[in-house]
């Protein structure tokens, strides 16, 4: 299958996994992306496809995501079903020649990223992970303040990332923990912005707020300070409760200055009352602080595709941030900083 | 045609022009509508009407709007024409049964307003005229703390109501002029947000910043202050230019309280540099400000005609703006201030 | 006197009136200002002069005014005493070969003003009025933007101007009304920021908010639409009630851009709680909000005197505002635009 | 000297160090607290004293520190000299009975500290250290909400405290480096913010701005894990140079909310250009941005004696910072975190 022949037409996609990701990478193909059409979808739960398949008016709802990685219609698959199923899927799509989309993360194990990453290379097909907040308007900018030189060489940065609320203890241990599963976006993050590879981690961590997580050997709240090769050092922190809302910002101080990212508001809306003056909590919930990520991550997957040119989000990118959660995690226990090439090389 | 037979199925519209306004509200409908589908679209410039066909899969290009209207598959139409054609183009949609939306103004006569409105009242259809601004999530926000209470009684507002350049001069004089053209929607704004009356209206305007202006009769400023039956004293200031983008706030003080809405801006990015701490431009555009408005009106429009509910904009809201913008021209021209019972009942 | 006598020196103040005003320049004299001294004060209340000048170490407790104006070690005096008594001071002051820092306004009464702009005149002497606003930080800056061409030609000004809190009715009638007690600082504002001459105004105004204004013949609520020679066009809005503080800002646009002040707060604190963001209300007292602009001004009046430099406000600058305000209400009471030239030349 | 004996009359001080931070505290004294009174000065650079005198009308210039500590009348000194003279000035003072106000940190080795700590204590007299911060009205009011529970218990914690522009790198060796002489105040805010004690601290630390710190064993960036008994952790993060002023903010995450600061400005003004969104920058100079502080923690150490109340800042106050900058250097150096009480109990 070459870009070319591609070119002409739309790029067919066929859907494995009809859950809340699955949902909203649908609606962006069904509904935004004209040159992106949803050819099949399959899940575990056949109702689940069915009732998307109807709602994005894709004609075919496969059996498994076999009978998707044999259909020669179908130029793309997105994977968008529980972690560990990722690897796998990726190795069969790679034998079937289909482009791929995944979740992050690959696998919470490095051993099966590089399977994933060789089966990928060795079929010579395009692979992107969803690490979307790269397409944030709002880190867009600040990676673009950073390249351009605009605030000079960074120094410092932090990066703050917190959840509304925790997630039900049933969802900690095979989300592999805070610096797995939700620190790896920061991770990516980190290195997206700065444009530099980090060599060390310190991590903190605590239940500060869920006494239920240490049942599950999990933590609530976490801290990372990360070594820049450049000698930069930045900070992520993870809350998994900001009860204000989902509260994701960056900034970074260069030497010509300071760039700072503010959240998201439904509105821009202040009211002086007699208390206090006040505005509206700012957006909730990822999906809609980070729509637009997830419209353009498509977008962009879609066009590199259909033009035979380079991923945003490469291989290296997929692996790295489990890296730096697994290296988070071994300082932590360790109670001291960790080179990141004591993980891995 | 019930509403009843229309609630099982989609809406399926008639779209009549394929202009810049046609072209949002196409996509609108074909992208993010599931329930509206665009069934015929016509255009006098018929290369517009096939191009944005392919661009939205619209099956139909018609020949004509009569060819529209007699298409008894079609259950409502979208009038998106210069305004000239708007009340003759309603009348025949009225007599064919159609539900209507159509673009601000209805047109630039309270005799064919008032024609209009009589014609879509004996054919007992809906008729929703396009002020989008009352469905941005910022004055949604405002009208909901002065219907809710939360700021008291309203006693003073401003509106401002900036474009971040001047149209051709060409356009100016078939557009009615800045009153008519542009405060339009500020009258609709300013009446929306207080949930009162205007009695009375005082205008000023100038040729300050475009000097061609002065050839066509028109102003490139102008500020006109307006009298609620409650005492409520508003302003609305217009201007064609204003450089840094398109500046749309309102702030309303009450007995409780004051709201004000900010400007929306392309990302929440704030740079502290060499020489001073500053923001990108705000969105400079009305199709991006007003984005999510353009969408929501369709989408109410459409769930109002499946349900049968009632519009959320109605026959004498399109109707009194039209009657404020002619009192504002005569409170000009006769420098002097001009109650709304002098231009009409 | 000369102004060499006293460049060695400090400057000697008598201070008439030791009222709310009254302290407030007092303290700033005394524990601000290393080159002025106050070397006397009068009050017909004996105990308030007594007690301000043990509070600010004031040598001297005189009888009367005439004591301060015959005592030849005072080269300048302070007359912060009640409206109707200022014109009188002003000539007795001048008379003497005082320089008079009076608070504003001089009258009510044109004639008056301009009995007491010709005895300073005759006199030789300085004569400063208390428009501290222009001494703002926040208006300066804006005033610089302006003046410098940082925005461009002016086209459109808004200013807001309201108090936390009508004051009590027996207040109202000795004042002169809103127009001459609380926009009069608004229209030295409006000339001073734009730096030009308004030509035309036209009226607004209620009773909004506290109903017992209506038997005092005034307003609690008020708009003046205000007409430069340029072509500018500004408004002026006045409210006794702004529940949440006082509420003072202003904004112009101009051909190159916008500038926009905000108020000042007791902090730069923001609090993301569980049901809104809130911050503390702004500052809610004139005397807090400008405690610089008091002291800048008399930091100003005593160089300018010791220096024999140019007064920052003139003697047109303490007449015109007067002006602006009876066109104003002449206007509210013929609901019609009326030109200054028609209040006086 | 009992503070009986004070109440009635004022409190007279003895001013030791004419330099900077000196004349910021004679003024305060001088021109803002009624209640104090400057007796006496001394400096090394008699000249120096002389000026400080003149300006704020002391009526004696003393020979020595020796010379006010024999003074009766000298009811409290204020100590402003370098911080190597610190400890002994304040064993001279006590035994001297003088009250103390000392400018921090009392010294860079803690046997110093510990015994200037006994020698006040031995006197009975009351010592506060110039932890001006403290009395900032934003980080009073981060205070009051930690306190109040207005955020409920803080988890996460970030401090920011960045300097415009480096020191004379001749500063740096006399100063201690980073850790004691810059983000000694920092220590001192995270305690207070958060009233809780850290155990430990993780320091990196690089020089990334100015490379002649190299040669001086110091660094210009630096950022610091502070772990707090309560399980919270928090960063401070220091720069030599954040080119667009003074930053110095603090945001803490609790369990019921999130409270952060914002820098100060000169003025409250927005500027809407052609090329972007901008406002002044921040206040540059910390006398600017702390003005209020400095005369704060004067008036509450001149009430805490004339009322024999407890000091504000107390023993503990002034030493623990010390041994957080002592452990943050051992943490760099050891790559490692550090318990506090592994450098003192």
């Amino acid at each position: 299958m070459s870009a070319k022949k591609l070119h002409f037409g739309k790029l067919h996609f066929g859907l494995i996994g009809a859950g809340r990701i699955g949902r909203v990478h649908a609606e962006t193909l069904a509904f935004r992306l004209p040159e992106a059409e949803i050819a099949a979808i399959t899940d575990v739960n056949r109702d689940a496809a069915l009732a998307l398949a109807a709602r994005c008016s894709i004609a075919k709802v496969a059996a498994s995501a076999a009978e998707i990685f044999a259909d020669p219609k179908i130029d793309a698959v997105l994977i968008c079903t529980s972690t560990d199923t990722h690897a796998g899927l990726i190795a069969e799509a790679a034998k079937a020649g289909k482009h791929i989309f995944c979740e992050k993360p690959i696998s919470l194990s490095l051993e099966k990223i590089d399977g994933s990453l060789a089966a990928v290379e060795a079929a010579g097909i395009k692979l992107q992970v969803g690490f979307n907040r790269r397409f944030d308007s709002n880190f867009m900018r600040v990676r673009q303040a950073v390249a351009s030189g605009e605030i000079g060489t960074p120094s410092l940065m932090h990066i703050v990332s917190r959840d509304p609320a925790p997630p039900p203890l049933s969802y900690l241990r095979p989300s592999g923990g805070i610096f797995l599963d939700m620190m790896i976006h920061d991770f990516d993050m980190a290195r997206y912005l700065i444009g530099d590879e980090v060599e060390e981690v310190y991590a903190s961590a605590g239940v500060l707020v869920e006494p239920g997580f240490r049942n599950e050997d999990d933590f609530d709240t976490a801290l990372v300070v990360v070594h820049f090769r450049s000698g930069a050092i930045g900070t992520i922190d993870n809350s998994r409760k900001a009860v204000f809302g989902y509260d994701q910002r960056v900034e970074i101080l260069g030497s010509k200055g300071k760039i700072a990212t503010e959240n998201r508001y439904p509105n821009q809306v202040v009211v002086s009352g007699e208390k206090c003056v006040y505005t509206d909590l700012p957006l909730n919930f990822f999906m809609q602080r980070y729509t637009e990520s997830f419209a353009l991550e498509l977008e962009l997957f879609t066009k590199a595709v259909l033009e035979d040119k380079p991923i945003p989000v490469t291989g290296a990118d997929s692996r790295i941030p489990v890296v730096m959660a697994l290296a988070a995690r071994k300082s932590l226990d360790e109670h001291r900083p960790v080179r990141l090439d004591e993980v891995a090389r």
